[in-house]
Order: structure tokens, then sequence, then C-alpha cells
């Protein structure tokens, strides 16, 4: 049965759910951040799904690719599986800018997390959902 | 018209195509490490590419990366899309191990590259492209 890994589960607050993956939004203020993670037990890389499913990852993917950049407005949008620490699957959907503390460079490992206010982060979080409700079978949390 | 960025050429080899992405091989011997890039004018997010040409890149990126990490029995498999320094879209696929220098920290922009001698570049991208030849509709180069 899928459980949602622990370590992703503290750093980042469910915003939703796509047929395959649930959407997380990073807690971490520095960047417009979101995490997919297919609700499938014991997958660790993507080519363990099936093909319909690595499809449909593509396909949920894109789509919360193209609507943080549309509507943060960003640079350059960093798509990454990686998964050296958190072995579960989960595809990182970052938002970069040129201003950014660590562009041109890769975020992760890299300075420390800037926690949301409570209320920007709920903010944040319905930001992102009304956006991602007007793709084809999101369900908002 | 299709021309493969200056940087991506300059740091890898070609491996061969796949029917959409060219597959390069970097020429830094720390980790094995191969690029897809789609051979497309003026991409630089997957999203901007049409529905069918992302679902056939999902494709290619597994069969590299299934292939990588069978071949070279690696402990993760990194796959990112960053674009922060080079635009075109390429996708990276690197094999990661718990022994290797920046694990488990991202390795773009980690230390200097280590080249490697003309004799194990070539038995390299051999190795590779005969691996990726048992995949459907791959042409090496």
């Amino acid at each position: 049965m899928f459980e949602l890994d622990e370590r992703l589960a503290n750093d980042t607050v469910v915003i939703g759910n796509f047929p395959l993956s649930v959407v997380l939004m990073s807690r971490d203020s520095r960047y417009p951040w979101c995490i997919l993670v297919p609700r499938m037990a014991n997958i660790t890389e993507s080519y363990q799904l099936t093909a319909e499913q690595q499809q449909q990852l593509c396909l949920e993917s894109a789509m919360v690719a193209k609507t943080l950049m549309s509507e943060f407005n960003g640079d350059s949008m960093n798509v990454a599986a990686l998964g050296n620490v958190v072995s579960q699957l989960h595809v990182h959907h970052v938002v970069r800018f040129t201003s950014d503390d660590t562009w041109p460079g890769p975020i992760w490992g890299v300075g420390e997390a800037v926690p949301y206010s409570d209320d920007v982060l709920m903010a944040m979080k319905s930001r992102i959902a009304a956006k991602l409700a007007t793709q084809q079978d999101f369900i908002a949390d």
C-alpha cells in the first residue's frame, strides 16, 4: 500500500491529487516548488512504473510545470527526479529566477530552507491549487 | 532548424539517435551520464513539445535510465531537465553511487569534470551504444 515518505510529508503540504500522483508544495519559501509523487508502493525510479503510468506521470508533470511557470513567470523550470536522499519516486518542479539565491546552480542541499509564515503558506497553496484545478483531472485537497 | 547547443556539443560525444532525441554521453568520467536532446528548434521546456513528442521523450528517457542503471548497477538514477545554464531542452540521466564524490548531493556545478582518456571514452561510448541498440528505434552513431 502506498504511504507518503515521512521526510517528504514533513517538508511539504498536500495541494491535491491527479489520477496517478499526489501534488505536494514545498514549505521552503525560496522557490515556488511542487513535487509529484505517484501513489504506488515500492517505486524508486519512474521506469519501474507501467508504460501507462509513465505516460500519465509525464502528462501530470507537464501540467504542473506549465502551470507554475505561467503563474510565477519564472526564468527556468527545473524538473528533476533525484532520489538520493528520499528513495520513494518523487519529481521536483521548481520555478527558478535569475535573481534567486542559488542561480544558476541546482537548489538541492544548498543553503537553508526559509519557511513561509502560516498565512503565506496557505495563500500559496490556494493560489497553486486554483490554477491546477483548471487542469484535467486535478482534485484539490 | 535544430542545431545542438555549442556547450552541450563540447561537453559530450554523440552516441546515437532515438526518433525524437539525440543521445549524448558526457565527457566527465566521474559518472555514467547520458543526455537526451529532442531535435526540435527553439524548445526550452518539455511542455512546449507537442503531447505526442512529450510522450516520446518520456519513453526515450525511460529507456536510457533503465539501460544505464542495469549496465552500471547504480544506487540511484538522477533524471533532470534544468536548463539554467544551457536553455536548449536537454534531459540529464546520471547514474549515482553512494560511493561517488558528491553523493547524496546533486552533481551539477560541483567539483571539476574529470575527462576520460580517449580509449576509455570510446569504450564507454561503444558499451552504452551496444546496450541502447537493444532498445526499440535506437540508431547508433
